[in-house]
């Protein structure tokens, strides 16, 4: 099924995060935004789950069937030229078995690259052991090598983003986390909701593996700062979506009330701008 | 297959167009969309036909897949509690057999009124006899009678949106369309391109059928000016989601070459709000 063009792309998006610049990814969560984000001079296009599930009508955490997921992303895959890397949650299932049917579908319709997060238990306050995770990435790095594709798994740990977690012990969580994660075969590592420049700079000499951070709220260190302490990737998950449908919802409030278009028609594309961005053949 | 429900959804968007103020449709292109224009108070949800083609990556004029159409409004149904009517460009396909098979799908998945347009024929410079609108319009409120459903069907005439129109005889172009149109069982009319208000009051007064203008674009009388030459309904097509694809090129350029996220950070919906706009489970 993988495509000597669907490994060289994976090959482009591991050297990104080796090689050059900070890799700045602005998530995308359909066709369109993806297209727009990749000719606006992003060098890969990665998905965020929560936009992706909003847009298809679900709130985020793997309660849209997992062949929406697929099916979307094979929309995104066929109108893009750069990598594309899924947010697949904690694999749209609690087993690595599910997980490896989540990544073997996204393969086939073309992604190279994956997120895929521990999250948490079935209590929903406390986080998930580290062996789930380990165990579904260790599954995963074997059916990436079966099909030939040099697979990037960024794997990301919700250490920071537990709204109970202790601050005193979560750096020390993360990093056992990251580096089991690591050693279990993940190319990259995420922490989000990590946000404080001098604990990013110890995050990234404590793991060895380029570390991505989630900017995608206020008060996120600039890229700049973040690039200085040596990290590797900057997500901004469902930011850009959750900026949209504020804007959407202000077009909207100014047309029912005020009966003015001045929002929608003060900055836009042309629709033959935008037409000319998809192509017309049904084909993939 | 319809619904109580549906048919009341129906009915009230008949209501919509007859009675209290005229109706401003903010056009949505998926389930988020759609459910954030009805939170902001619209009170009907109208697909845009380039727009949705456009999420899945598609240019506008029936590229894409037939069942992505469906599957898309299906998602948008799923979620909104409002009418909703979708556009259906020249019906998916040429022949009235073909527009009944899209409305009929449409339907099913809960719709209760579409667009449909006469379009151009195959030249693409001079529009498609009235007699093919007319045979599917027929077919539709047929095929609608049928499946127990008042079915709101707005009839478009792109006689002032072809490039090619002549200012001297599209008016009454348009007029004669129209009326065929509305005898062949047409509940609303539709003339995008017409934006200038004397001509749009000698519509109004030209066609006995609520009247719907395009104003997606700058320039068009405001939704007061039209509400008093008599115009119904006003809809803004794709351009909601122009003005959105650009504000998403300004993001990402700005974390491109400025490397800041101010553009998105300033004003956001968050995600737990977004989050609960939709229901968590997949039945429908």
């Amino acid at each position: 099924m993988t495509t000597a063009d669907q490994v060289q792309r994976a090959k482009v998006f591991h050297t990104l995060h080796r090689q050059g610049e900070i890799l700045v990814l602005v998530n995308a969560w359909d066709a369109a935004s993806a297209r727009v984000f990749e000719l606006a001079g992003c060098p890969a296009v990665a998905t965020t789950s929560a936009g992706l599930a909003w847009s298809l009508g679900y709130p985020d955490g793997e309660r849209l069937p997992r062949e929406d997921l697929v099916r979307a992303v094979a929309q995104i895959c066929r109108v893009v030229t750069r990598p594309v890397s899924v947010d697949i949650e904690r694999g749209f299932g609690r087993t690595a078995s599910e997980a490896c049917m989540t990544v073997k579908a996204l393969i086939e319709v073309g992604a190279i690259g994956i997120n895929i997060e521990d999250g948490t238990d079935d209590s929903g306050r406390t986080l998930a052991p580290p062996a789930e995770l380990v165990e579904k990435i260790e599954a995963i790095r074997a059916l990436a090598k079966v099909s030939g594709l040099p697979l990037f798994i960024n794997a990301r740990t919700d250490a920071y983003f537990l709204p109970t977690a202790d601050p005193a012990t979560r750096f020390a969580d993360a990093v056992q986390r990251l580096r089991a994660y690591a050693a279990a075969g993940a190319d990259g590592v995420f922490a989000p909701g990590l946000d404080d420049l001098d604990e990013i700079a110890r995050l990234v000499k404590a793991v060895d593996r380029p570390v991505n951070i989630y900017a995608g709220y206020a008060g996120v260190p600039s890229v700049v700062e973040l690039a200085r302490v040596g990290v590797r990737r900057v997500s901004v998950g469902c930011g850009p979506m959750q900026a949209l449908l504020a804007f959407a919802r202000t077009i909207a409030t100014e047309l029912g009330t005020g009966r003015t278009y001045a929002a929608m028609t003060d900055s836009m594309l042309s629709v033959a701008e935008v037409n000319g961005m998809f192509p017309a053949i049904r084909e993939r």
